[in-house]
């Protein structure tokens, strides 16, 4: 166990968004909601995974809802509160702590608002090991733990308990809940024993998204290249450079969806990457050839200052390095490409792993 | 308090529908649910008014949809158990009775299926007096009563409990749920106690569907004219006689909506009627000739049979009488008139009450 205090939320923001491959919302509007819900509170207990008893009860909070729509609604902190609430007076027993859904600029934020207003702990781990559109989109739908009961709430004072046969059916439901609370909602979703979270949730990204976030901060301030200091400690590859052209960009389905195009530069002139996103950035192709796909992570940063950047907030003319990062390897199991794959997505490509491609 | 057994379900269907105004779901469909329900299964009592106690609990309880849908889909009588028990859970306290939120071919049955299933009494009352498309389009709502928390279900075994600001909040979000319950699903709604159904809801609807359907087939077996004894019962007007031409129809939004063109036949001939609907019928025009609105009832009867013809069943060359009977008094004041008048569905028309246009 440690302390996780306001000092530490910058570099854990701009991790999570490195992580977030696009999606996830906006850093800065998550850290906003953070700070200040830790201002004047005793600092959050950040509990690893063997801290956990087997009988615990963990249950993850989260903003659902298109991250164009986020940018613009700054949440107050109360309704995911009440969402979380909501659950544990539905599940009739005491909540122990609460978690990530996943790692991104809103979602690694919201939890600690949670964990810092209730004076509970919050689990180093998330169920993703990065963003996904969908919520039936974490390794526990893998170990066959039930999203549902899950709570919703909007900022108006509305609220919703779910309680549906899959988790892609929590996800129809829910994702039209949503739309109508505003294309932005908050829910606590994935309750869980201790036992099923140390199985099936992925563990340490409250402080991978912490060490992301240094070493890329460090790096600027020691004046090395920070896209290397990215890579290193993703264990990821650049595989693009280029400048951003036509981004396609439109909110469908309660979905931020679209293409961005990234004119290449450097080795990659003449040449122009296509990049294709539903919130997060699924694949990545110039012309004919993939250069990465779900589930493995594809990242655009800021080529001078190595800022995660996403997809709302991409104008044309940035100068970007798109890079890519290996997946947690939960995800390319048969069961996991079937739930995240470029499959899924519609993308007839088979996966390759980004180290085949590039290492 | 009297037994409402099987022999009396036709009637009571039959009379549901004409109070249905073309929507409220077809009444071989309610009638076959509730038959099977009751079927080897005790009478349900049926209990008046000033036989509930001021803290009896009685949530009405019903199919919420497109009547179009409900034809194809067959309800099996589990879902809406599951949907009650859902809302009775939520509550932690038993519910005393279950009641018709609105007169219809289905969503009179539906209370009859819950009080047979579970043994408990069905209240002789609605809370439309008639039948509406949108949820928060009850006589409880002009009295401050809640539709939330209220629970739903549908056939795969997904289940809801929404709790809204407002009962028009309610009406947004459950719509959208039973679209993708698969434009049916099954509500428990309305929670209130002994004493707020004896202020809001209306009272004796249970025996005047079954009175009229009981004169109407009385009119029939005794060759006089059936569309009088309907009329005569309702205290309505019979407004036009004709032949049904164009009938357009789509389902939007998880609604029923269209008009139905009645070419006019004998006083009528040369004109024809035009009756839009959601689901229920709205407004019947002739030309720029207002012949009845919303909250008044229009319903379309066979010119032979007096058979009530829902939208649904509604086809061309069809012989039909359309007739417009009064509104429940509660709906004719501002609130009423705000919450289900003319203008709401977005007729600039003000509201005349059918018995001065043809008293």
């Amino acid at each position: 166990m440690r302390d996780l205090t306001v000092d530490q939320l910058d570099d854990m923001a701009v991790g999570a968004a490195v992580l977030g491959t696009g999606g996830g919302g906006d850093p800065y509007v998550g850290k906003l909601m953070a700070r200040s819900a830790m201002t004047g509170r005793p600092p959050v207990k950040l509990v690893s995974f063997d801290e956990l008893d087997d009988d615990d009860l963990i249950v993850p909070t989260a903003m659902m809802g298109a991250p164009t729509v986020m940018v613009e609604k700054v949440p107050s902190g109360e309704e995911i509160i009440q969402a979380f609430q909501a659950l544990e007076a539905y599940l009739g027993r005491k909540i122990t702590a609460t978690m990530s859904i996943e790692a991104g600029g809103v979602n690694s934020m919201v939890p600690i608002t949670v964990a810092a207003r209730l004076g509970i702990p919050l689990v180093d781990g998330d169920t993703m090991g990065r963003a996904f559109p969908e919520l039936q989109m974490v390794t526990p739908t893998l170990w066959g733990i039930t999203s549902t009961p899950m709570a919703m709430a909007d900022d108006k004072g509305n609220s919703a308990i779910l309680n549906t046969i899959t988790n892609r059916w929590a996800e129809t439901f829910a994702r039209d809940v949503a739309v109508n609370m505003g294309a932005a909602a908050y829910i606590a979703i994935y309750a869980m024993t201790g036992k099923q979270l140390k199985e099936a949730a992925i563990p340490g990204t409250m402080s991978l998204i912490g060490e992301i976030g240094k070493v890329l901060r460090e790096a600027r301030e020691q004046h090395v290249d920070p896209i290397s200091a990215v890579t290193g400690i993703t264990k990821g590859y650049p595989i693009w450079t280029g400048k951003v052209g036509d981004i396609d960009r439109r909110t469908v389905g309660g979905f931020a969806r679209g293409t961005a195009k990234i004119d290449g530069t450097g080795e990659f002139a003449g040449r122009t990457l296509e990049v294709d996103f539903q919130n997060e950035f699924l694949i990545a192709r110039a012309g004919d050839d993939v250069l990465a796909t779900t589930p493995d992570l594809i990242t655009m940063l800021d080529a001078e200052t190595g800022e995660p950047i996403t997809t709302e907030h991409l104008r044309y003319g940035f100068r970007v390095v798109v890079i890519g990062i290996p997946s947690d390897i939960r995800w390319r199991s048969e069961a996991g490409l079937q739930l995240v794959g470029p499959s899924y997505f519609g993308y007839d490509v088979p996966f390759t792993p980004i180290e085949e491609r590039f290492g």
